[in-house]
C-alpha cells in the first residue's frame, strides 16, 4: 500500500473537502492511502497565470516535505509540473495532463468547460507543448470566478456549454477544466450523453495504477513535459 | 465488482497464459474480475496485416457473445477496435493505444520495441490516425516471428534493442510492441532505468480505471478512434 | 492490355451496374479490361465501421482467386486495404485514396460529402493515417443510408451540401464521399462551377496510370498505409 | 482528343527530346495528343531559384499563345504554377506536384534523388506550401549540373543515392527529381525493388486523366497551389 | 551607417509616397539611411499571382545594379524572395515574412486584413511555406483593389473587418495584409485595442536590427525559404 | 526615448556585465536607455526547470516595481513570461523567444547551442507551445554548468557543438542557447559563415523596434504565449 499526496495548491479547505467528496469512487477502487492537502501560503484560488507562477514555490516545499510515494497536484494547470518532476523521482501527476489522457483513450476529439478566457489561452499553451491539440474539439468558458463556482450553482451554465462543444464543437469527450467542478460530473455525463472527465479523479486515478505498475521506481531520463 | 474481458486473438493457449502471468499487479491491485480468453478459430499468431484482418471477425463474434462489463483486445494491433466500439457500448480497449497513453504520461517521447519491420509500418499508420505520432521517439525491430520469441530467450536482443531507442533515438520511456513481451518487463526497466510498458497491463489497467469512474455507462457519438 | 477487376465489397448488383455505368468516360480512355464484380457473401450496402470489417475477408478471398493485373476497392473506407496490398504484389487502389489524391492535384482543400456521421469518423480517422488532413476544408452529412440513396433522388441534399462545403468551408474541389453517388457527378460540377470527383473513377484511371507505367510489377518494401 | 502542351522551360531542345523518349509509355496508353516543346528565351537548365524566377515570364507567354486543352509544366520546380493557374481555366499540371501525387499512392514515404543542395531546399518549401512534408522520408542530392548530367553517365550515382534513400531514410518509392532523369527509372525501379517515378510521366499521365474525366471545364474558386 | 533600399515593386509612385510616410517612426529610431523606389517596368499594382511573378525580374535587375547594405521588398507577396536572396549574401527582407515574425513576438495568433479571395489563397501557401499557419486566427477580405485602396477612404471596412478577426477568430494581433494599409495603423490599434502590424514597418525595422547586429555579412547555407 | 529594462535572473552580477558587454551594438544603435539589472533573491545560475520556477516569483516582483517601458527576461527560458505579461501591459520580451523569432528571420532552419540535456527537454517543451519547432534543425549540448561557463574559454566545445549542428543536422543559423555565450558571437559567426544569434542581443533588439513603433499601448487581449 503506497500513499499518494494530492495537493490543492490555494489555500481554500473547502475546495480540498470538495476534492475529497469528488475522490470517493477511485478511494473505493484502490488500496493506496489518499491524502488531500491544501497550501496555507497561496492564495484562495488560481484564476491567472501570475496565481499560477506563485504557487510553485510552494507546491516545491511541500513535496520536498514529504515522503508521499507519489504526488497529484491537484490545479487544471499543473503548476510547476516539470519542476517537481525534476525534485523527486517518484511519481507526479498534473490533473490538466491526467484528464487529457483519460479523454484520449474515451473519444476522438474532447472539449474544455474552462472558466474564464485567461484559462483557455494556458490550456491551448499546454497541449501545444504536449503536442495533443490535434484532439482538441473546443474550449469554452463559462466566465465565471472560482469564488462565483463556489457561491452559486452553475450546473446549469456548464450543461449549455458543454451542449455546445458536443453539438457545435464536435466533442465526443468532455473534460471539466478546474478542479473544483467534479460534484457536477455524473449528472452532467448522464444528461449529455458522452463521457465527462473530472480531472481530480483522472489524476489519482492515473496516479493509482502508475503505482500499480510500479513505474515509479524509474529514474527519468528528461524532465518530460 | 465487473467483469474484465481480455481477448487474445490468436489461438494460443500459451500466450494467453504468459498474459495472466504478466497481469498479476493489476490483478493484485483491483477488485475487478479479470478473465483471458484466446480464440480457437484464429491462426497461432498475428504477424502480417492479414492476420490483423483475419481474427477480426472472431473478435466481434466474442465479444457479441459476452456480457463482460469491458473487453480488452490484446494484441498490438488493436484489431477492429472501431467496429467493436461500434458494437457495444461498454469500454473497448486496444492494448496498443492503451499502451500509448500511458507512456504519454510517464515521458517526453516513447520508444517501440518491434518483432518486425511490417510491424513498425503498422504502428506508424496508427500513431497518425490517433495523431499521436508528434510523440514517437523510434521504432525499432527485433526481426523475430511470435514462435521465435516463444522458444528462445530474446532479453538480450530487446534489451539491446532498447537501449538504441533510448541513447539513439531519445526515447524516455519504451513501450514493449507485442502482447507477448511482458515477462521481460521489470527486468527491463531495471536495466535501462527508464519505465517500460507491457502493453497488456497497460490495456486492463485503463480498463479498471474506466470501469472504477463508470464512463462506460455513457454513449459514444461517434465511433473513437 | 491488362485486366482491372474492380470489387464492390457489397452484395447488390445494383451498386455494380451503377458503378458501371459511371466508368464509362474511364473505359473509352483505356484500353484495359475493366471488369465490376459485387461479393454474394456480404451485405447488401456498407454503413458501419462492423460492416467495413466484415466485407474484409470477402475481399481477400476474392483478390486471392482471381489473376487480374490489378485491383480497385471500390467502396470509400478503402476496406482491409493495407492487408490486400500484403496479398498480392499487383497495384491495389482504395477509392478513398485515390480520390483524395485526384483532389490534391485539383484544388488547395477538398470538402467531402458524406452519408452519416460515422462515415466522417472513419474518413477523418482514415486521412489523419494518410497525413492529409492539412487540406480537408470539411465534411458534411447528407444523413442518408445506401437504401435510400437509390430508391431517391438526392441530387438537391447533396447539391446543397457541396454547396456549403465550397461556400462556408471553402472548398475548391468536392469529393462524393460514397461509390454510390457517381450519377450526380456532372450535374454537380456544372452547378457548382468547382471540380467534383466521384472516387470510382479516381481509383480505377488512377489503376489504368499505374498500369501503364508499369509499378506494379516492382516489390513493396512495407505494407503502405 | 485532345492537345497537351509539355513545356519544357529551358532552351535545350536535347532535354526535350529525353523527355519525349521517356514519354512513350504513356502516349501508348492514351489517345490525346501529347506535344513537347522548349521555350528559346530561356536558360539551357534550371538549377537556381533566380533561374525558376527568370523562365516564368517565358511559361506565362507561351501557355497565353497556345490553344492547348491542358499544360504539364515540365521542370521539377513547377516554376510558376499558380500564375499559370490564374491565367487559363484549363487544366495546369507541374510535374513535381504530380510525382507527389504518384507517389503518395503507391507506398508510405517517398524519397527524392535531387540534382544539387539547394534543390533540396526548394523541394521542402514546395512540400510544405502542400501540407504533403508529412510523408517525405529524405531527400538526397547526387551534386551534378543539368550539363554533368547529359554528358555522363549517372546510373550509378542515382542507384546508390536511392539505394540511400530506401535502405537509410525508409523510402518506400523513390522520385527522380529533375526533368532530365526519366531514361534511368526503368533500370533504378528493377534494380531497387520499389516504385521509381520520372515527374514527367507523373505529369503527362495525370494531364490525361484530369482530361479523361473533364475535371477541366470547372472554373477554380481560388487558385490552387 | 548603411543604407536600406525599400523595393516598391510595382510602378506607382504614390504608393511609394504612402510608405514612405509610414516608415516615419522607423526613420526617426535608426541611423540607417532609408531609400524608397518603385519600378518602372511594373504594372502600378499587384493583385494577381501573375502579377506576382512578372514583377519579380524588375526586382532581381534592381537588386542587381544596387550596392545598398540591405534590401526590403515592399509588396505583401514577398515576391521572388528566395531569388533574391541567392543573387547577393546582402540582408533581404520580405515586408509579410517581417510582418509575421513581428506578430508572432506580440501575440498568440494573428489575422490577416486581405485586399482580396487570391490574395488569402496566396498567403495561406506562404504561411505553410514558413511552416507558420499553426498561429494564423484567420484571414479576411475587404474585396477592394488597389486602385480603389488609394482612391477611397476604407477605414470602415478595414476597421469592420479587423474586429471580426479579433471577435470570432481569436487573433490578438492584426497584421494589415497589404503594404497600402499602413496610413490606417495608428487609428486601427488605438480603436481595436491590440496591435495592429504595418508590414512596411515591419520589413524596415527587422532590416534595421539585422544590420544592427551585422548578421548581413554571413554566408547563407541554402536559400532560405 | 523610452527606458528599458533587462533582467538577468540570477543573482550574478558578473554575468549582467557580460550581457552588457555584448549588448553594445544595440546601444550604439538605438536612442532607449537601456539598464541591465541581476535579481539578488535568486541562484548564481538557472540551470534545472526547480531554478526557473523558482525565479519567477523574483522577476514579478521587479517588474512591479519597475515603471520601465519595456522589459527583456534575460534567461533563455523565458522564465514566468506569459505571468510577467499578464502584470503589466508594457512590451515583455523573452530572450528565447526573441532568438527563435530572429532565427525564422535569417534561415531556414535554426540549431541551439545548449549547456546540458536538461536545457534542451525544456527548450522543445517551448518550440512546441510556440508551435515553431518545425523550423528546429537540432538542439545539441555542450555539457557545461554555468560556473565552468565563466571559468573557462569553451569557444571550442561551442564552435565544434555549432558545426555538428551546421552539417549534421542541416541548420543555417544557429542560436546560442545561454545568456551567457554573447562573447563568443562574433567569432563563431566569422567562423561557421552562417549567422549566429545572442539571445540577449535578440531580445532588446527586439524591445527597442517594438518600442519604435508603439506597439506597446495596445492592451493584450489574452495571455500571449
Amino acid at each position: 500500500m503506497s500513499h499518494i499526496l494530492v495537493i490543492n495548491p490555494n489555500s481554500s479547505a473547502s475546495v480540498t473537502r470538495s476534492m475529497e467528496a469528488c475522490l470517493d469512487p477511485v478511494i473505493e477502487a484502490t488500496d493506496h492511502l489518499i491524502e488531500c492537502v491544501e497550501l496555507a501560503k497561496s492564495p484562495p484560488g488560481i484564476e491567472t497565470d501570475a496565481h499560477v507562477e506563485q504557487v510553485i514555490p510552494n507546491i516545491l516545499e511541500a513535496v520536498a516535505a514529504s515522503n508521499a510515494d507519489a504526488f497529484v497536484l491537484s490545479c487544471f494547470s499543473d503548476p510547476g509540473i516539470a519542476s517537481v518532476r525534476q525534485l523527486v523521482d517518484r511519481p507526479v501527476l498534473g490533473i490538466a495532463e491526467s484528464a487529457y489522457l483519460a479523454a484520449l483513450g474515451l473519444g476522438t476529439r474532447f472539449g474544455i468547460v474552462s472558466l474564464g478566457q485567461s484559462s483557455i489561452d494556458r490550456h491551448l499553451r499546454y497541449l501545444q507543448t504536449l503536442k495533443l491539440d490535434g484532439r482538441l474539439a473546443g474550449d469554452r468558458s463559462i466566465n465565471k470566478t472560482v469564488v462565483e463556482l463556489m457561491a452559486t450553482d452553475v450546473v446549469e451554465t456548464v450543461s449549455r456549454t458543454a451542449r455546445l462543444l458536443r453539438d457545435e464543437d464536435g466533442a465526443d469527450v468532455v473534460i471539466l477544466g478546474c478542479a473544483g467542478l467534479g460534484s457536477y460530473r455524473q449528472a452532467l455525463q448522464q444528461n449529455l450523453g458522452i463521457p465527462v472527465i473530472d480531472p481530480v479523479q483522472a489524476g489519482v486515478s492515473l496516479a493509482c495504477s502508475q503505482l500499480d505498475l510500479a513505474y515509479g521506481t524509474a529514474r527519468r531520463l528528461g524532465t518530460a513535459h
